[in-house]
């Protein structure tokens, strides 16, 4: 999406061709930096200290950390020690796991000579596939946001309401529970985002709210307590949001705090989507309540890092000092909240059969 | 309640009887001052600059800064001009403006060479008559606690949540909605508190987290986001907040992101009590949904205040510099998602036949 007028991914090859260049993630919303991966520590590096995180964008970056590996050691030995080294960086990312698994599997089947092409190849397809699998989800949520801007006054603005970051800088291109809003904005439908800033980690305030605003969507940043009553009010026409995990039954698991806003839409009628590639579904898990919920640093919430009043960045902490916190990091919303989940084949309902309906290869293996 | 093994209130008349001590709140959690208010202008600036906060402990500040200004100008027009000054500090508060109306009303029925005395006799019953009303709110609190407490294995804690600070430092003492949690404490009931954060001005994190610790209660801060899923997990056995204001048919008013816990709570079966001394309740509204809600500062939600690592208190800021912010202060909670209403009477059902049946004499005023 936009960056001052211009299209970005959150990676991309350098022109001449020598690097890998991605959006510094760790800078935003302060600074807009690219940082330049000259070799696959530099990859390795990107993905360990965070500066590119989201699972698609992980799996890409690891992809392309393949092809630095390959420009430096193209021999079996050379492939081996990248799979290894890129691996370890973010060991339960999902994504990076299929990347490099997938990666490897491609380049082992080619001679050596030709790797650093064939892994050029395989980095560009892993990134062109997921911006063209988010760019199908926007498709099928526009048709949602169209049918709601249909039951207004023409002009009338559509609210959404979106939790966390399921934005383009956590994938290649589009974002997941973002696409629909970037492709409603630029078919002329007027849309306003309210945007939970999303403690602890701030990723609303931080980075959607940034990715929002470059494009050139209007947006409100709120507290997370605020969207209930926002919703109670009638300013809230529908809420998008991501997801790390689905279960077979339609539970959605996404950063902790979505399923108070799932309760507060229910309350008060607002329909409640979850934006999903499927790959993102777990068809070997029919509970959600059985995904195990990470429990992150107490520093986490705690220490809020951000712009200092003479420009440069530092942290303040909010708690006193005897005080300790919790941080569990993620929740499951039921899906008996959950209006749709928007897949890159369609809407389905949060049931198996809904599921199941629009990925019927999944009966046919006895899921 | 305890600092330091030190029993304080939020405010008190000096040990040499010259002035007006209080707690400087804004100082809190990063360092635990006195000021001093020696004038009535003192104690003006204490509650216009938020030295002091919280309805009750507003109320009672302005009853001694009466006292202070009868010390200076005892005479009918020192009286006025106190009044005035004091009324103007914090012109929406309804305790500000009952204690100043009680306190006008006795002063002027006494000669201005007995004001001095009147005014100190005023402010101690003042704060005296607080701290009963939040012991006698805490006693029928505890009473549901150790009805949890009996259906627990012996010894096992009693896990509380509650939001915002209804504590200690916003009455004279106990606090409403931890009254009940200190006087478990105290008992000897093993009790553990969820103190939400909230955002965005971290009551919680600042206050709440705080006054437990230096009382010894244990606790644990989380963000706003966690308390639905900690509900979900069975960690939280009861809710316990305070509020502004609640409407005859028993629809509470209080801190923003409130109506989200109760909705949480209804979801999972966990007791949601408000505690409440009964002059918050306005028996002149039957839907709480009139209540008008305040738009505060948008820079209260992008601007985030506390301690830098070198120790002094400094700010940071959240969100991309093209970003606004909305920052509703308020919620209404539905009376259906209420358990009960703790006051200084017992607990009412939140019903209008509830309120009424504690509170007979409101049926004879034909309310």
């Amino acid at each position: 999406m936009k960056v001052n007028g211009t299209h970005y991914r959150p990676i991309w090859q350098a022109a001449d061709g020598s690097a890998v260049e991605i959006i510094d993630q760790t800078r935003l919303p302060h600074e807009f930096a690219v940082a330049r991966l000259a070799s696959m520590a530099d990859a390795a590096h990107a993905i360990r200290a965070m500066l590119v995180r989201g699972a698609p964008l992980i799996g890409a970056t690891a992809a392309w950390g393949l092809w630095l590996a390959m420009r430096e050691d193209p021999s079996d030995s050379g492939l081996a020690s990248a799979y290894e080294t890129l691996m370890a960086t973010r060991p339960t990312a999902v994504n990076l796991r299929w990347a490099l698994d997938a990666g490897r599997a491609r380049l082992a089947t080619v001679a050596p000579g030709e790797r650093v092409a064939a892994a050029e190849a395989f980095a560009r397809r892993v990134c062109d596939e997921d911006a063209e699998l988010n760019h199908a989800i926007g498709r099928h949520g526009l048709a949602i946001i169209e049918a709601i801007a249909a039951t207004k006054p023409p002009g009338e603005t559509v609210n959404v309401l979106t939790h966390c970051n399921a934005g383009w800088l956590a994938t290649v291109d589009w974002g997941t529970a973002t696409s629909p809003i970037y492709q409603a904005h630029d078919a002329g439908i007027p849309i306003h985002v309210w945007v939970d800033e999303t403690r602890p980690r701030n990723q609303g305030a931080f980075l959607t709210a940034w990715e929002l605003g470059n494009h050139g969507v209007d947006h409100t940043v709120i507290v997370d307590n605020a969207g209930g009553h926002l919703m109670q009010r009638g300013r809230v026409d529908l809420c998008i949001v991501g997801t790390d995990r689905v279960s077979a039954n339609g539970d959605v698991a996404n950063k902790i705090g979505t399923y108070l806003k799932a309760l507060a839409a229910h309350d008060n009628g607002v329909p409640f989507y979850v934006a999903l590639p499927s790959p993102t579904i777990d068809w070997t898990l029919h509970d959600g309540f059985a995904i195990p919920i990470e429990e992150r640093s107490p520093d986490e919430v705690t220490r809020i890092p951000g712009r200092l009043d003479d420009g440069t960045t530092g942290a303040v902490t909010i708690t006193p000092p005897g005080s300790r916190a919790a941080n569990p990091a993620f929740d499951v919303t039921p899906a008996r909240l959950v209006t749709g989940l928007i897949t890159e084949r369609g809407v389905a309902p949060a049931t198996p059969e809904g599921l199941l309906g629009l990925f019927p290869e999944r009966v046919a293996a006895g899921e």
